[in-house]
């Protein structure tokens, strides 16, 4: 990897001197806290890229290769090869991009990914884990992380954010965020189990829409005292309207009672617990973080066999705006708007949403998110921020990853943000003397301060 | 601001050079005639920018600037160094490229707008206004501008266009154009006032579909005996179906009744309506515009406190294709298609509007509005227009704003369309003979011929 | 054209010397096979560019050229004058560089097309086809076509093809593809006349969803006989549902009774018949390929006067994503998806339709299509299947057209290739080793492989 990889102007070289050596502060991610705190040392670049990573499980189908090597019982070495086989045609790919600079950056390997060298990048990859010993805890500071935010179910007991902040070795921050999914999910088949275990933890008999509002509450107070400021929703439905207290109570007795209930009843239920949770989350000055325009698990034979989150997911339909904004509005009638982060999956609508981000305040875009990750994306997403928004005041990026060598995305961001910057300044379209100061606000100081 | 801002290539500095001194033919602004009439003298740049312009008080809230400094009571000095600070780290904003670009041509300011640049530009630009004594009438002729179309609600007596007509001392086109929003909105509260208001300057007893459209004849006629040239309407709704005039007599009788009518019934009462004015646009021969996908006033709660046109409207969700189609095929049959231009305030669908436009004749999109009114919005609105259309058909560009030093942005808008020609022309990939004209036939020639 | 038009970096010029040579499968088009057999050699250059060419006419038509030179009786040399007077101010459009590309190519002229130069074109290219005998074969022959996919009604009798494989003289492959519109499009008029038509060729008595399918099947079964490797369907309806076959049943016995059956009744109807089909090409094997969001004759009096096909459909609604997996996820329970390349007319849902197409195997987007076959929508396309997708996978060009000069879009296609995978390989984005490889999968073995 070129130090300039992605850099094509000389003010974007510069820029970048700066941007590089900024601490990250992750403030959305899926890394496991026990992987953390038990920093076992890895063995094999197969397994870290490989057993987890469903965007490389994506690529690896849409390259046509066969399940065996994906999800199957292959061994990690052929599973590597076969990632290899499918990387070198994906030219644009950001798997192309990320794969190249994990391999260079934590790797030490300048190898361009090809079936014909997978064996060579298996060798050097596997001897350089085994002579760094290579671990969780040394990847997170060789990359510069200074906070990071896990998402956990508002049931988890945090036991692990427990043992990492008792751990006097390892001074980052690893903050819990509170992630309100599994209760909103309510026509799973196990809902009611879950309902339990909210129970359970929380200490609150569960009868009504007011009790399940004391024990969200009491597990944000719990999340809050470990250290918790961000929120985050991530579920395929986007409510279109919002139940009062007296009908949310009487469809949640619904639920408890295993009764089904309507379409348009689900989503007053949701509203009505939006509202709550942005009451809550403004109390606490927590950063609410939307993530809509999902569909989960669209392939059901997959589905069936192997379970979610396996690279199935997809983009869906926009977010009717209306809805958006009737959300925003009643939040903001009812306790104020939190500081609330909104992520897009589906392109068609980042420029809708950033205009609806603009008439309310504390609302804003945030960085290009899973499929829009890419470098275009994220170009993209810069744009429309700038034209819609203010750049200045956006908080940049995060790695939304399961994996700690996405830490690298990080510096993919980076780079294409000095580079467009760079090009700004060169073009005469911005000045030279704010180009740095506003690098750092977007890279460090916007985040760190709202945080 | 360099003579070559924006002008990336040789054959765009060369086609610029000839740009430039095109007359304006602004035909879509909402420039108050009464300012131009009575000429009088500005006092100070804080006014001039932070009194009526929405996009600006717009950017300074989302850069999280106090609504005190905004539509507060805070003077204006404070407003404009507050101001600079938004517009400082505002990169890629069309308001910082905007900004700078008035401040060269219309106060000749060089200087980079930042916090700490804010009081030296502040005590610069008020000196330049008392020195040259700027006044309205001066910057429509500093800028070349030959028509100038305002945006005039249906009842307005047009006291002003008169005086403007009558005063010999001032040589420049002011033109009323035919607002009909206010007829269209039915549900708000003061609509029967609205009616009573056209009863008055119309003279015709409203009691019937009929009587509304013998009245809006007769304001139209009136108009156009004032050089009317332009119609428009800007609502959020756009009709799916087309009452008739049995149903529309019987919706319009109920609103005059003060009854409440449904959803489909506004549809169909607007769609009659559309398809009225239609056929006298086509009699007249008048621009129609229309625009549409806005939401306006989507946060309730600074509605109430301070009014509309706050610059907290928004994006809307894209029109539904089949309704715009519906609609321009029933004016096509009814008495064909007038000249009409579509807006979208949506990204996200200007490419089927333009296929749409395509498939009727007279019908164009126009130029990016409003929050599309960018650099990349601009570029991608031509380009569009040249995939999906024919761009030596394009009106061009029109301000759309409150303010004349807006005029501005036909030089923004000249600089980039000279940009992707040029380009264009370098590469190959348009002939240099045809440019200069085509280059004319966008920013003067077709408007021109057609208004 | 200067041999290296398009291509803007050294690489790419070095790739497209080796993609240029690279023969052409066209796997979708819609040329007369009798044309081919024929093989009448041309006359003039009025009637090959303008007597069937709707994109022609739909740019005349923006450019405000009257009827009468464009479907209308003038004579063929005031046609093209008129054409070449609307495309000397298309910049951009994509007519303008394929006519352009054309002229070169096939006719050896060099001049740029403007209303001045339309004479002197007129008058070398006629001596051009004159002096070299100009007819289809020696097209298909000189543009190094291996494989050409037509587009045939499921009823027709492909005697044409069966002329075309009994010629000895002529050595290129002339496919038949079985496209199922006709059968699905129950509204029509003539639908029942149509559903007699497919009784005789088929033999079946139709009087049951049973009968239809076995008349179907039957069909499929000789065009497959006949080398048919494709199938298509094109229609603007995209199911939102499936009928099960009782109910299919007794909506088909609504349609041959002649009675008119609900919206919902439709797309229950057709999805039933989507899932029948998709069992039957998974069978045989074929690449089912699925055209959607188009709206057809929008304007209805040029339709009453002048019929279909004439260049006044455009861009539909994007289709909601959830009915695309409904119908993919569906297929894939009932018999596995065959292989299956979707394109989307409306670009707002490329991308999502990409992120779909990766959660099924065996299903592709395809190149860019109809309104969106132009430089930024080939490149917007070729990004998008790169970031959501795997590149090396695409199936890549096609003509989609009426006319052999068409074959100048695939040089088109492949030099916007060329110059996106040189860019990338010049910023260090992509390997050089894998670039000359992955143009030839994208050209020419992907859909040689799969055919």
């Amino acid at each position: 990897m070129k130090s300039t990889y992605l850099l094509s102007n000389k003010t974007a070289k510069r820029l970048y001197l700066k941007a590089k050596n900024l601490p990250i502060i992750d403030y959305h991610c899926h890394i496991s806290p026990k992987e953390i705190f038990e920093d076992k040392p890895y063995t094999d670049i197969g397994k870290i890229w490989l057993s987890e990573d469903h965007y490389k499980w994506r690529l690896m189908r849409t390259a046509g290769i066969d399940e065996e090597y994906i999800t199957g019982s292959a061994p990690y070495k052929e599973k590597f090869i076969k990632y290899c086989s499918a990387i070198e045609f994906a030219a644009g790919n950001p798997l192309y991009h990320w794969s190249h600079m994990e391999l260079s950056r934590f790797f030490g390997i300048e190898t361009t990914i090809t079936e014909a060298n997978a064996e060579k990048i298996w060798d050097e990859a596997n001897a350089y884990i085994a002579k760094t010993k290579m671990s969780p805890r040394k990847l997170i500071e060789s990359s510069n992380v200074e906070v990071l935010c896990t998402t956990d179910d508002l049931t988890d007991d945090l036991s692990w954010h427990k043992k990492i902040a008792e751990d006097k070795t390892f001074a980052k921050k690893v903050l819990p965020s509170f992630r309100a999914d599994n209760l909103l999910l309510v026509r799973r088949n196990n809902y009611l189990e879950y309902i339990d275990t909210l129970r359970a933890v929380s200490g609150v008999t569960i009868a009504s829409l007011a009790d399940l509002k004391e024990a969200i509450s009491k597990r944000l107070d719990f999340f809050c005292s470990m250290g918790c400021r961000c929120a985050d929703i991530g579920m395929p439905l986007f409510p279109n309207r919002i139940a009062n207290d007296e009908e949310g109570d009487s469809i949640f007795k619904n639920l408890l009672a295993g009764e089904s209930i309507t379409d348009d009843q689900y989503s007053g239920f949701v509203g009505n617990i939006y509202l709550f949770l942005g009451k809550l989350y403004k109390e606490k000055d927590l950063i609410s973080q939307w993530h809509i325009s999902v569909v989960r698990n669209p392939n059901s034979i997959f589905f069936e066999k192997l379970g979610g989150d396996l690279g199935f997911d997809c983009v869906g339909n926009p977010i009717n705006g209306n809805d958006i904004i009737m959300m925003l509005d009643a939040i903001n009638r009812n306790s104020g708007v939190p500081k609330t982060v909104i992520y897009s999956l589906n392109e068609a609508n980042i420029a809708q949403l950033a205009s609806i981000a603009g008439s309310f305040p504390n609302v804003k875009c945030g960085a290009a998110w899973w499929f829009c990750d890419h470098k275009r994306g994220i170009e993209d997403e810069i744009r429309v921020i700038s034209e819609y928004g203010c750049l200045g005041e956006f908080y940049g990026m995060l790695t939304d990853s399961r994996c700690l060598l996405s830490y690298a995305r990080h510096d993919y961001f980076r780079r294409i943000l000095c580079n467009i910057i760079g090009e700004w300044v060169e073009k005469g379209e911005f000045s030279p003397l704010s180009a740095e100061k506003l690098i750092s606000k977007i890279c460090y100081e916007n985040i760190k301060n709202a945080i």
